[in-house]
């Protein structure tokens, strides 16, 4: 490095627009999201696959509709043309494509995805971002039972990371919406625009989606009506029950399919005791090209913009939204940014997914590998539990506070003319390494007690090992438990022989282990990722999700058209 | 996706040039090399920081030297030029720049790097490839202290990856290095040329970096020879004695201060235990412009190129060597070809660091943040590590065979007419995924009992949960451990009540978990990743290095100018 040092940065100092470091309390909060996440899908027997940052530019293309503008293209550089994954689902088509040895595999992967959107921060909406994938490959089974282990793995995980009650499961099925929109008299080449309409009904109320249908797509307004009566159909097994006494669309061979579909889906839901979780919803579209049979995301409080949320009629805010998109789109031209205060965009929904059974044709034309899968967006889930989490003071808890680990510190002491005893703390460190115990010591030759003192006080450390030349040259060190009151009896610590201390930390840590697995026991088996219920809800409508307006159903967050949600 | 199947791919169907899926027991390997290391890093105190994969392009450059050409840059899409990371030191540098709060710190990290070099995959040297680095940053400590801890790291890290005796942590001091170049004569603007000259002695034999030295970069003959009398010089703390009995070096104030470190150096690793790991060797000069204390890289069998390992006399062979590098050259720009055959290159080293005290500073000129810290190749030792157990037969193991960690499979079989249970089976899943229990079962309505032992074998799980009519209205499931000799008096299974199924299963993974972790005790503390030394070595010289030929030094990998090694 020179050494000149230059007076000002030419550049500013930050990282690129919608990333963020992760590091301290949050990056510890979300590897325990990931844990908990990754512990369920190899439960159920999954595998991991790792595939690079980057592939080829045209395994990307063609797979994202309108969004295909949001990927991230590498520069040329002579060679091969790459761009940044956008998801983990067209990396997992092309490398099952690639590896026709497989006949079967379920795989999960947890890595970054990329993609060049407005981003809000606050509300886990970035530009990088991280997503964990499960998905079932290979077509050794029976109709819908991968499907509805899928949706057993959504309630597990959602269950496991605390969020009782707080959550939705979406489900719809292709087939039927295809189906219903050809009862309804869609013409074949408008089906697929209008069934992107018809997924902004989490965001606008149906005055603006039928203008669009009408006016934008060019659809016959009695046509749109007739859509109408379908889309806004929600339910559970009452839902189905109605669609199978519908002459019209048991009459149309893939409404049926679908909706056979969904009958063997329910069933085993409940064998799975999941179907509490779940709400049938026929206004769920999903963007992406390549679903073909079931869909589903997730929602939870958040997830709908907080002025749809705030309004019963839509109309005004439906324009109000559009306004201040628009107005974010050109703010954006000209600075850095970030939306999170943008009352237009809520979180989103926090895990999306379905089946599709053709993606790995894309890459190999003759396989005949059916899929199906789901994505957790764990940047939103992290965010909507760091602000719960906030909200209930759990952060202070040392649990969480904690950025390391370390179980001791090392230090020394003596009077007049003490030397620091350097190497003899560098070998009790050592010797704890060796003992697998996690220590640390300070950095300084000769270093003041009550500066080592402080600096494993700062970072939470449970125990003090401390040297003195007297105990020493007897062969002895003390081990200090760090903040017990002043009367208790080992407050002045306890003197160990050297050549005992590492099994006499190792008693005491496992002691306190116990101690604080016996408390945690007391708390909560998810003790810092649980949120308590606000109060159970008697409603059931809609299904496990409380402290929701009653009136109001569960809602998509902002449509993004294309959007896959996470 | 449409269904019209399309013949033929208009791209080839493969990752990009460089980069590699990870899968199955590979992923399982490398996840476990990656937990051995960051477990140490965590017993030293250090906090995660995890950093965007792409920094603006202007944080990159002007830190790697000729090596920049190497940086892949995003495109131009509008908005900022960025490029993908070339290593995590200088992202750690432009964190510790952001949050000038953060006064002293241990950071790991574990992530992706990029560089567009030249592949050789099956030597783990790939264009996206893993780091995991350890750094301390901070000005708390007196000198040598933190360098001390982290070479204590290092030597941690290969020792519980079991590679006692297959390692050398080689050493030098750039203040040395500096100070020597000046005592022999070199002009201060040539220093740097001069010192990336040495560093390929590791590659090249002296003859041919004396001609690089005076032909091509015009260093007077005789100053060359003087150096020679230094750069070979190799050796423990008799090494350092020599030095500091030469008075030429020690009245170069550059040198005496880089003695006095060395100094201070040897006497902490002695105290930490480690000294035997340590070679001081003065042709180590690292490439990176940033360092500027201590540099110290590890090198293992294999890291030299096996073409200069086979001969005595490396004349012949340097030509050799740059005739096989350009020919590799010329075939890439048709090709996509690997060099993994090519016997110019060696696994090079497999981790690499330094002191590094004014990098902070090009981010913000009044930062006073020396840091010192040590990068751990992950492909590279995977890649030996995966080697060696092929070459032991351990990869047939069946705890690194396994892909999955499913515990139970359950299956139901029955008569003539029988239905399959599928929503039985569901429910036994459910109450043993409830219970925390790894389960799995057939996607088939009606699965032959054949079919499901047989899935139940091809991933090893160690037992069967059976369900039958008659057993199931009698409230009971059968538990069979799977690979019973015909003998075992529970050879066909034990049959338990359906409400107790989950605790009973419970406790046979706890036994069988028991006798595997008595196996593992048997057989070694870190049975998979232990390779047995391959008989005790007199030698120390080069320290702790067996298995090579004595009378060769030890040698680090391929010579890439500028190259930081991992």
């Amino acid at each position: 490095m020179p050494k000149e040092k230059k007076e000002k940065l030419s550049f500013q100092l930050k990282t690129p627009k919608g990333t963020r470091d992760w590091s301290g309390p949050d990056v510890l909060l979300r590897d325990r999201i990931f844990s908990t996440i990754t512990t369920v899908f190899r439960a159920h027997g999954a595998i991991q696959l790792d595939t690079p940052v980057f592939e080829l530019k045209d395994v990307l293309s063609g797979n994202y509709g309108e969004d295909s503008k949001l990927i991230y293209d590498l520069q040329d550089q002579g060679g091969e043309l790459c761009s940044l994954r956008y998801d983990l689902t067209v990396p997992f088509a092309r490398w099952l494509a690639m590896n026709t040895d497989i006949k079967s595999v379920k795989r999960y992967a947890i890595a970054k995805v990329y993609r060049r959107d407005q981003p809000a921060m606050g509300k886990g909406r970035m530009r990088e971002f991280y997503q964990c994938d499960f998905d079932v490959a290979g077509q050794s089974g029976d109709p819908m039972v991968a499907d509805a282990e899928v949706l057993r793995i959504v309630s597990e995980v959602f269950e496991n990371l605390g969020w009782r009650g707080r959550y939705t499961v979406k489900i719809n099925h292709r087939k039927i919406l295809d189906g219903l929109f050809e009862v309804c008299g869609v013409p074949a080449e408008k089906i697929r625009s209008i069934s992107s309409a018809v997924d902004k009904l989490d965001k606008l109320p149906w005055s603006e989606v039928r203008r669009e249908m009408v006016e934008e797509k060019g659809l016959d307004g009695e046509v749109a009506d007739k859509i109408e009566e379908y889309v806004t159909l929600k339910g559970g097994r009452d839902l189905l029950d109605k669609l199978k006494a519908n002459e019209r669309l048991m009459g149309n061979a893939k409404a049926k399919a679908g909706i056979e579909d969904m009958s063997l889906l329910l069933d085993y839901l409940q064998a799975f005791d999941v179907l509490d979780k779940m709400w049938f919803d026929l206004s769920l579209a999903r963007g992406l090209d390549y679903y073909t049979g079931v869909i589903y995301e997730v929602i939870t409080e958040g997830s709908a913009p907080a002025s749809l949320s705030a309004t019963q009629n839509g109309g005004e805010t439906a324009k109000q939204l559009q306004r201040s998109s628009k107005k974010a789109k050109k703010a954006d031209a000209i600075d850095d940014d970030d939306r999170s205060d943008d009352p237009s965009i809520g979180v989103g929904s926090v895990a999306a997914g379905g089946r599709y059974d053709h993606l790995v044709e894309r890459f190999l034309p003759k396989a005949q590998m059916p899929c199906v899968g789901i994505s957790f967006g764990v940047d939103r889930i992290f965010s909507i539990t760091k602000a719960r989490m906030e909200a209930e003071n759990q952060l202070d808890s040392s649990s969480v506070r904690r950025a390391t680990e370390t179980d001791v510190y090392v230090m020394a002491f003596g009077g007049k003319g003490f030397d620091g005893m350097l190497p003899q703390r560098m070998a009790i460190c050592k010797s704890l390494w060796d003992a697998g115990i996690k220590a640390e010591f300070s950095y300084k030759v000769k270093s003041k007690l009550q500066a080592q003192f402080k600096a494993a006080e700062s970072d939470a450390i449970p125990y003090a090992v401390i040297l003195g030349e007297e105990e020493q040259a007897a062969g002895k060190v003390k081990i200090k438990e760090m903040g017990l009151p002043s009367e208790h009896p080992e407050k002045d610590g306890v003197l160990v022989s050297i050549s005992e201390l590492p099994v006499e930390v190792k008693k005491r840590l496992a002691k306190r282990a116990g101690t604080m697995a016996q408390l945690a026991e007391i708390i909560g088996k998810t003790e810092t990722l649980n949120v308590k219920d606000s109060g159970g809800s008697g409603s059931s409508q809609p299904p496990r999700q409380q402290g929701q307006q009653q009136e109001e159903q569960p809602r998509k967050g902002e449509v993004r058209t294309g959007d896959d949600g996470v």
